[in-house]
């Protein structure tokens, strides 16, 4: 299940030097794990697409999943080859991944354009406004979830957050089937990463357009969340925290189901509710 | 105190229709108050650098706020005009920042360059990995700042959150004195806007570079908001949860204080914990 790891290679957290205080007695140094940020550079056919900061780990799926959600590469692409590469200078970690794909499975050019129209926020680092919004096809998905299975989900995607319960520092994004069974949960930093990542993982399994998931994002849902769910085709959303207005507004308009606060015996549904059923 | 607002363009959280689910049941549709989220164009002397997404308010701050950031406009900067316009098309609301500033005041011209190497997230969005880490001076301020003032920040912080009463959903960050005297406070879903932000306000009061200020980030402390302390010349940041490894790391290189996990009666300090006194 789920693409080739490279174990050696994640480092979800790292260690560093702490000093804790407790009643304004300020304690010795000792080790303390912490969530562990690195810049990644996305080349797609050798060219720099994006930097992203994000938590190392499953490096590959957060490179195609950003292309994708950032509708550079088709939901159907089979890339011929993603390797993660080093730079003596700028990347002696091996922070870049390098994805090489089929011209027809490039939709969309990388341009200078391109550079200005995407990051890996979603939509911040735009040049302008006449690009924040991107021409996705509508979900019209007919997936029904059952009230009670979504509220199951935010407690089997806590159960799987290995790296927040070292460092309680970060996000984290699931795909499951409707009937509740988790299909893949990531890890990082930015939210913005960890659903690449799962999109990516969907893209490597050949499941895009991800018509019968449910996302779920361990925080808040804006803007970015949604529009990376309708890239890949994900008709239900669902937040732990709160949507924020644009998230609403986008959901409603593109078709998908949103979902917030989720949690056991409540959540409030801001978009697309027909497929939430008793 | 602070610069002139807007009242009539503030619009920090918004009605959307929302439908309750408790215990499986589908609730009619009724009101419910979203943290607003709306593209922001920020320009300097006519000129589209970047589009961010926010909560609108306090945007004149946050466009100076961001360029002062980026290493765009100088500390000292005494921006001409700042005007929020309209484009009949793409930002009907006035969703563009417009900066008129003296050349003078400009260090770096915002160029093709300066598009990549730039984005609201700080980092995000760049084209290459050269460019992550910007080049400013370390900060050397000797400020002080007992363990029970400091303390005592996240709830004063909190009881001035008033969209996130609201809404469940927004970040913010706060600008206050060694002893405790909040200087600013400001919310925004983005967490790096809303740092953006009080450094817009220290910018338009004078007070760039913030040499006696300790800056109070609502949630986690990634790269970004270091690096944007590093930028206004803020020697300590304390946030209310935990730090990424990058975070500790520049702030250790850069002379900045950095305290993760800040709660009453306890924290963690994870580089120059010189400042912190007993």
């Amino acid at each position: 299940m789920g693409p080739a790891r490279h174990p050696g290679r994640v480092r979800p957290f790292e260690a560093r030097i702490v000093r804790r205080v407790r009643g304004s007695a300020l304690g010795a140094a000792e080790e303390d794990a912490l969530a562990a940020e690195e810049p990644l550079e996305i080349r797609l056919n050798g060219r720099a697409v994006v930097v992203t900061m994000r938590t190392p780990g499953d490096d590959e799926e957060l490179a195609l999943g950003f292309l994708a959600n950032e509708g550079v590469l088709r939901a159907g692409a089979r890339p011929r080859r993603v390797r993660l590469l080093a730079d003596p200078v700028f990347a002696p970690k091996g922070n870049i991944a390098d994805v090489e794909a089929d011209e027809g499975d490039v939709v969309r050019a990388p341009s200078e354009r391109t550079f200005h129209a995407t990051s890996a926020c979603g939509v911040c680092g735009q040049a302008s406004l006449e690009t924040v919004e991107r021409a996705f096809a509508p979900v019209t998905a007919t997936l029904r979830v059952a009230a009670s299975a979504l509220e199951a989900l935010p407690a089997r995607m806590r159960k799987d957050q290995a790296v927040f319960d070292r460092t309680g520092g970060l996000h984290a994004a699931a795909l499951f089937a409707p009937d509740g069974a988790l299909l893949a949960l990531r890890e990082d930093v930015g939210r913005h990463n960890a659903v690449d990542k799962v999109t990516g993982w969907a893209l490597l399994a050949g499941r895009l357009p991800l018509a019968s998931a449910v996302l779920v994002v361990s925080g808040r849902a804006g803007f970015e969340v949604v529009q990376k769910a309708v890239a890949s085709g994900i008709p239900v959303v669902a937040a732990v925290g709160a949507p924020s207005s644009l998230a609403a507004d986008l959901a409603e308009r593109a078709g998908v189901t949103l979902v917030g606060f989720l949690r056991e015996g409540a959540f409030n549904v801001y978009a697309h509710a027909e497929r939430v059923v008793a």
